[in-house]
């Protein structure tokens, strides 16, 4: 008998830059020209097909001018694309093209474009590095900070993936004219939940400048970037210490992702978030976790956002009940919730834990008194 | 215009254990007892078709025996389902076991098998600890240092994958009994290239005891099995710090590899690098690299261990030609091969890299030649 020990401790940097601004894409030519990904010439664009003519297609084109290899790779838009088999045709058109381990990916897009990338590029080649170019509020309010990558099965949501790091988030405000109005309140819900769980002051600047948002106003869209980049950095820091913070950022989600699923995404991730929110500050005043008042103040400015905050009627609320049960945060076979206290702070439970149990009865009496 | 950075710098530390000896499936509940994965309860003992009904079954009895939740996840054995397909399978399957984030994987077999286990544990909800548990030589010699998992594609071999440590590393020498001759042999080719890049006194070692192996003899098995952790772990260590050492691992790989493909996987792993490192002592002795005796010395052991130093009739010697060129040391479209410098070290080129140019017509001239 005997022990081998193999000895691996180290220091790991992924520390990384989120640009916040308007038509980036020549800077990202320039960092990239400054060493940004020090020795490498081949890139990998992807995106999906509303975003590539759009924003892609132009990133290419300035790689090339600017002496590098670049290839666009894209895949049908939508959150059905979020999959282990977008994943596996993109690597293999990637490898038809000679791609190696000496490339970077760039994602140019949203949050299911900058997810399945930052997991495609971090098992390409066991791990090349990833820029993200985002290009909606929703991927700006999500995807830039955290480093989560994921893709969805028929069986779970976001259970398959990597903590990935990116080289450099590019948060491109510009791009934010082409977005459909539901696509910028989709990315808004995101927003007010961060305001909801982190930061009561941003929440009236919210009430206050929420239109603007919609009218392209620059420095409300720049400083609704940064708060968001800001409060989940916190978040997420924090949670190098204390496990479970994280999983406030899951606010609002059990409802909201079980919604999101049972309409087989007929509503937008920010849409089954707003009624998943709405959900969980009723359930909060229930609990007195949450004033009668405060609970108006939040659902009013979602509404406000043009969101949905009353459960549309195709929704079976019996199954909705059911899917609960496959939220990540289920334990032992019992739900658990994360609530708000009041506005712009969680509530916090026993053993420093932010998930509380709810039985399933109250659940389904909340759900089924719901508008 | 703003910038907000993300500072990600923290201590990482991958350290595990490698435990070489006989019939430890006890030790590996024992140290799950005392806490080896702190916290979890729930395990995927993942295995290929003929090593499952041996090793794997027991496994998981006597983890359910002391009172821990386990399932068996089984696939066709061979090369050929280290597939995107098969890790796929076996994560729906542990979905729909309900399989989540508080789980551990156990992998229970050979290079395949802890290769594939070691990539899905990677990726499953973000990362879920692994543990492997080695049944064949090949796997002591390859797998058990190094981090490297990953699956094949049409179109390039372990390219997809992750670098990812396991918690700990058993290797029951035990289980070796029940290899067929020809696995045995097999794993002996990549103890033998150990010995050939990086110590002469374990070749001799190896010239003297060879025939023990296939006899079982305890101290040569164990003797066989540290020195492989050795050498592999001391290139790994010191890659860190000069980035190419790591190719010197590739020895013999460049004609192995494609053999291996071309042959379709009639040939094994182990007896397709044989016929590599066959071609690589030869031409390396065209060039110098190497004495005449010390080549014979090297084609004499791997025929002393039944493994095949001639190139097959069935294989196409262009096609072989060909296929050179799927290999990952390739650069700017340029073979490039590692030579071993006598027995016991390897050439070292200019610029502390381990890979030299070859001409096409220089791998060509070598091939045809060989018998």
């Amino acid at each position: 008998m005997a022990n081998f020990r193999v000895a691996l401790k180290k220091v790991v940097d992924d520390s990384y830059d989120i640009q916040i601004g308007y038509q980036l894409m020549d800077q990202l030519v320039e960092d990239i020209k400054n060493g940004l990904v020090p020795g490498i010439r081949k890139f990998a664009v992807i995106s999906d097909s509303i975003v590539a003519p759009l924003y892609a297609e132009p990133v290419c084109g300035k790689l090339k001018q600017a002496g590098y290899h670049a290839d666009l790779f894209v895949f049908e838009e939508g959150e059905k694309s979020k999959v282990r088999k977008t994943k596996e045709v993109l690597e293999d058109a990637m490898l038809a093209k000679e791609y190696r381990r000496d490339c970077c990916v760039i994602a140019v897009g949203g949050g299911v474009v900058t997810d399945l990338s930052g997991f495609l590029a971090g098992t390409y080649g066991r791990g090349v590095p990833f820029i993200n170019y985002a290009t909606t509020l929703l991927a700006a309010a999500d995807a830039s900070v955290g480093g989560k990558t994921a893709v969805d099965t028929p069986l779970a949501t976001n259970l398959i993936g990597l903590f990935n790091q990116p080289q450099k988030v590019y948060i491109d405000i510009d791009t934010w004219k082409t977005l459909p109005r539901r696509q910028i309140a989709s990315g808004l819900a995101e927003t007010i939940k961060h305001a909801c769980l982190a930061d009561r002051e941003f929440f009236s600047y919210l009430e206050e400048h929420l239109e603007e948002v919609f009218e392209g106003n620059r420095s409300v869209c720049e400083h609704i970037a940064e708060a968001n980049c800001r409060i989940k950095y916190e978040v997420v820091m924090k949670d190098e210490r204390e496990k479970s913070l994280r999983e406030v950022l899951n606010l609002g989600h059990t409802v909201g992702r079980a919604i999101e699923t049972v309409s087989d995404y007929r509503l937008l991730h920010g849409e089954a978030l707003s009624i998943g929110m709405a959900a969980q500050v009723t359930m909060g005043a229930s609990f007195g976790y949450i004033s009668e008042e405060d609970k108006n103040r939040v659902i009013a400015l979602y509404k406000k956002a043009g969101l949905p905050v009353t459960i549309p009627d195709y929704i079976d609320r019996e199954e909705l009940v059911k899917k609960l049960y496959t939220d990540k945060k289920v334990k032992n076979g019992t739900l658990r919730f994360v609530f708000q206290k009041g506005i712009g702070q969680v509530m916090e439970f026993e053993g420093e834990t932010y998930a509380t149990p709810v039985t399933e009865e109250k659940a389904r009496e909340i759900l089924f008194a719901m508008p």
